[in-house]
């Protein structure tokens, strides 16, 4: 039986929305969740549900970190839920953490109290992002704003690894986010990127625009957190901002409302795939563990499936595949120390 | 009487589309159009409309430009119909030029033949795009791949006065792009580029998210060239693919089709406003006369749209309201200057 800590006291609409995730995925699946934080308030709202004896258990603390709050503030208290969360996954008494808190903090905890894995210079940041194919993977989606190459080629090969462990593929193609189809066209990160990927055994297709991204040319996304931060926040606000222009000129016309009655249930299955809440969270590549931000204002179906992901993730031990994955990187950053070294000699 | 210099062999659809848009955009206003390119092609697509006399004229040329070649063969030709177009205005017999064609080499042979403002260092590709509340400007849009603070903050300026020019604003709301919205947060450029921009007599209001960039929270959207054309490529992207997808929905419906009529109009009135082609081409910012680069795609009508947004940014002179409006950053590059003098000795 897996086990999950839940960061219960993290996110817009917590401790609700994490309690009853948490309560809604023991019932379906084979694992135990531990839910981190104020035990009196969660048992308020733990009281309203049958108790599940033994799938799921309180580990209380007082403290909690603030959604607006500083990193460097945030990651210095010591008795924090989301802290708290983080450790019983570094003590081996959970497989698998998430949390819907401060995103910044959780990356930031993850990576100082997990490690990072052999081979890895920054983890990243993996999102699941719906298209017109299917979905598809962002990294990094906003752990590292200033990326070099070598770094964009450790993403391609975490992303290969996570698109495997999570999709059951065996060979998924692996795209550089640029603007244009040639290794020519880019900045100078993505352009020395570029070559030292075709030198790799990924199934690396080049580069992608971003015209072509949410069309499903590639399954993994590569680009640094700047761009991969705008992207999926761009993504996530002009879906937004479409259907209201496009319901505006709806309620303008004559026929409209009687229009949207018949097409509305179209609507609600195309914002249901459309949904970031399907896809359970990002997952932090390159630690020693698995960990899983979930969005601020995710609700309890959001935490339901990011305990799913999260007990999946474990299960497949993604965090061993990616440093199996990466050793064939080893060579990769020879080659780059060697580069340095002549040129700083 | 102003005039627009038409590069017509350029663009997926030349010459029928440049000619189209030539003959509509003189019979509604006050210009007089040149088209660039082979005499005997063009004219066999006037004579099918009336002939207008001293409205419309010819200047032959050989060769053309072709859309996938390289930027570095495009420019050493000397007989293109792009480059003959462009050295009308800097000859002082054209107003303004544009061109459908290659994007890289009109940039680069207008940046070439017409020359830099003073103050600026990189000349930047300025957009419009529609949003929740009417357009905004996003810069640059895939000029300058690696940009460095200094050049974000003269960005900012150019499309200060772009926007000034455009939609007779008088203080527009000037926002760096990036992934949030305390200045701490961001890559090292816009990080230092929002101190700079907070000294600035600009109405600078900060950081934008990507999410809150198409519902209309900035005037003027600022950042590198790599990160705009992701964003303008992107968001092109993901509104065809979203609308794919919302139509698939529908019409699994049984009530999808009769639904779908019933609202039809509102999708083609929602599609006229997201639509690139009523916004003009995008206009090259920093240089010395007036350059448009339209979209490889260009119907008549942006074609149309593309002259008259030329004619109006060259009877508002907007090179020169730019030109000084960058007078005031000479104080930024001094500083500049003095730094690195300081940091080299």
């Amino acid at each position: 039986m897996l086990k999950i800590a839940v960061d219960a006291m993290g996110g817009d609409f917590a401790p609700e929305v994490n309690i009853l995730g948490a309560y809604e995925s023991v019932l379906d699946n084979e694992i135990e969740v531990i839910l981190v934080g104020n035990e009196e308030k969660i048992r308020e709202f733990l009281q309203e549900k049958k108790v599940l004896k033994g799938k799921i258990s309180i580990l209380h603390t007082e403290d909690q970190i603030l959604m607006d709050e500083s990193v460097s503030s945030a990651i210095r208290r010591k008795n924090t839920s989301m802290r708290k969360a983080i450790e019983l996954v570094k003590a081996g008494k959970a497989d698998a953490v998430l949390s819907a808190g401060n995103s910044g903090a959780m990356m930031a905890l993850s990576f100082l109290l997990l490690g990072k894995l052999p081979n890895v210079d920054r983890p990243a940041i993996a999102t699941v992002m719906p298209c017109l194919k299917g979905p598809f993977i962002l990294l990094d989606a906003g752990a590292n704003v200033d990326c070099k190459a070598e770094h964009l080629v450790q993403f391609a090969f975490m992303g290969d690894a996570y698109h495997k462990a999570l999709f059951n593929s065996t060979s998924p193609r692996i795209a550089l986010l640029s603007i244009g189809e040639e290794g020519s066209k880019g900045n100078e990160a993505t352009k020395e990127a570029f070559k030292l990927l075709q030198d790799t055994n990924l199934n690396f297709i080049g580069n992608i625009e971003g015209k072509d991204v949410f069309f499903g040319s590639a399954d993994v996304v590569v680009c640094d957190g700047f761009v991969g931060n705008i992207v999926l926040k761009v993504g996530e606000g002009l879906a937004e901002a479409l259907m209201k222009m496009l319901k505006r000129e709806i309620a303008d016309l004559i026929t409209g409302k009687i229009g949207y009655m018949m097409i509305k249930p179209a609507i609600k299955s195309f914002r249901k795939k459309i949904d970031y809440s399907e896809y359970g969270g990002a997952l932090l590549l390159g630690i020693k563990g698995t960990s899983l931000i979930c969005h601020g204002r995710s609700s309890a179906k959001a935490i339901k499936n990011a305990i799913r992901v999260a007990s999946e993730m474990a299960k497949k031990e993604i965090y061993r595949r990616i440093s199996e994955s990466l050793k064939s990187t080893e060579d990769i950053n020879e080659g780059k120390d060697t580069v340095n070294r002549f040129l700083c000699s």
